[in-house]
């Protein structure tokens, strides 16, 4: 991270999934969440599915912290590492973001 | 499309820009909100800029919508084909969304 605050931030990872894999992905994914919804300094998360057609990312989750330290400590916790495990077998791209223009 | 539905959706739309075009990446975002901001049936605007040192997608514009068609009769406008005309200088992945889960 280019700088460190104290403000909220919002984290998108977007998932490559095919079609066919669309319920093994959400399997996977709900294990990772009922890891990380108990985590401190979460405020939101929104969990989407494409409608189009041909998505390059059948999914994005987009999760909002009260501080880029929460995020930090959630994500690195040998707990999540554990439970996210089966999210590994997807490309994942994945960044923290700020709000810049509304 | 996969579905017509007449429910919100979310347009969700990452660009890959390095760090040195974010301000003309910017210049040219703006050039085409000044069109959209003001299209029937959209509900709100995100723009997001990454704090992570190298992102996949240093930009992610998060929008809501009252329902697909009014997504589909902004972006396939002719002043938004105009308006957005800069931003092709970019990679664009782009989809439409629902939220799946919270």
């Amino acid at each position: 991270m280019e700088e460190l605050t104290n403000k909220p931030v919002t984290a998108i990872v977007a998932y490559e999934v095919s079609a066919e894999d669309s319920e093994r992905f959400l399997d996977s994914w709900n294990r990772a969440q009922a890891f990380m919804k108990n985590q401190p300094g979460l405020m939101s998360t929104k969990l989407h599915k494409a409608v189009s057609a041909a998505p390059d990312f059948r999914f994005v989750n987009v999760t909002r912290w009260e501080n880029p330290d929460a995020f930090r400590a959630a994500t690195q916790s040998q707990g999540f590492q554990e439970a996210s495990g089966r999210l590994s077998a997807f490309s994942i791209h994945a960044a923290v973001y700020e709000v810049v223009a509304t």
